[in-house]
């Protein structure tokens, strides 16, 4: 993929202002972006003067590469507003299929990166993994290409893996994060300050950044310690986070 | 706590090994380490000749304090076999009262360091919050000094409190890393290495370092979307996981 080829945004959202940056950052020159709200990209592509656009009857559908960062369930309506040949056409999205491009171009793709977006935080593109699939060689090679050079983790998958892998990261980030938000409402509950909980979260991220989850698993459940467990169904009020409780520490407890 | 105080460590497991190797990082000699197995603390001691001894009647119960960081039901039987007058007796354990030690001593507390210790980590001990209880001021302030000079966290805490705390804290690391091993199972079942999950996970925890965790919810259950949700449901086909994914959605749907 040639720095000079004719890349548009669609969506303007999380994905699509950091993947903006992102493409900046690495020498591309950004076509258009549509949002169906007014936006300032300026924040993600800098001096760079893009053609932003409200209006998807304004899209020029002759660039050569579309990146479309919608929710799920916008982009079927949205594509049957253009007009497409052979243009590039990518998704982002993890659980949408492939072939929901079918019979909308000759070349048509998933470019999924594998992370959780804010507008508030910064993130290194290069470090993120990028799912890929196309429907031809040719496409996939070009998306490939395009991939590589925003982040140095590229991963071919077909949709099914992406569908679980999707799924996977549902547990590894929103669920995770839930699990923060019980321990937060705990300790709170208590006036213990959320912060106290700070170090012990992000050394259990970071040791399984060095081995896997089976082997730095620890606590209570782990080790069957029915006295502790006991100790803490007492300290629960709250039926729905003794359930959680229960399950998980069943979970565990069933891997030993 | 001047340097020259005499601290033994009993119990030479995870906490005692880190505990042990702060002491000696930040001037304190270590003046006897009790451990029921055989060991060779020179990896945490370093240059430190430690007298170590295996035999709980072989240890000097004159020393100025004591740091028993030994299983929660280990303790009370050890304790019979000790004599103390007015040493300064402290336990590491989150679930354990402050009110073990009642009758050994004149002077007793709780140092419990919050933190998942491994022998295979390195570990600031500088960011670990302590939380430090006593039965009387005076050996509060003992406590606070010698913990205030191992960490720049020491927060005092009641026994209820620091109960709570532990609770929170089987949700915040070990229920946490449950659900990076059920990511981990989805992943490799479908021929997707772990690794691919990593960088999601050091974003989710360093996001809650800077927000909190109701700030940074995501994901398809916080959006209602269940077009996405009842596809994962379709995909997981073990019971414990479906019930496990059925009971976070509804925890994250409820604190919309």
């Amino acid at each position: 993929m040639n720095k000079e080829a004719k890349i548009s945004i669609i969506g303007f959202g999380n994905v699509g202002s950091h993947l903006s940056k992102a493409l900046v950052n690495n020498g591309f020159t950004i076509h258009q972006i549509y949002n169906r709200t007014k936006i300032d990209p300026s924040k993600f592509t800098g001096s760079q003067n893009v053609n932003v656009i409200n209006d998807i009857e304004l899209l020029d559908c002759h660039a050569n590469v579309f990146l479309f960062c919608l929710k799920d369930d916008a982009l079927a309506p949205l594509l049957t507003k253009t007009q497409f040949t052979d243009q590039l056409l990518l998704h982002t999205a993890g659980s949408l299929d492939l072939e929901v491009f079918q019979n909308k171009s000759k070349n048509y793709g998933v470019f999924y990166p594998l992370q959780t977006f804010s507008k508030e935080r910064n993130i290194n593109f290069h470090e993120i993994p990028i799912c890929v699939e196309a429907n031809n060689s040719s496409a996939l090679n070009n998306l490939k290409d395009l991939a590589s050079k925003l982040s140095d983790k590229v991963y071919a998958m077909n949709s099914e893996q992406r569908k679980y892998l999707h799924l996977a990261a549902v547990f590894a980030a929103n669920y995770t994060n839930a699990m923060y938000g019980i321990a937060q409402e705990i300790a709170e509950a208590k006036n213990i300050p959320f912060e106290i909980l700070r170090p012990l979260i992000k050394e259990t991220a970071d040791k399984v950044m060095e081995f896997l989850p089976k082997a730095a698993q620890t606590g209570p459940a782990i080790r069957n310690d029915e006295a502790i467990m006991n100790s803490h169904i007492k300290l629960l009020d709250e039926e729905l986070k003794l359930e959680i409780y229960h399950l998980l520490a069943h979970y565990i407890k069933q891997k030993r």
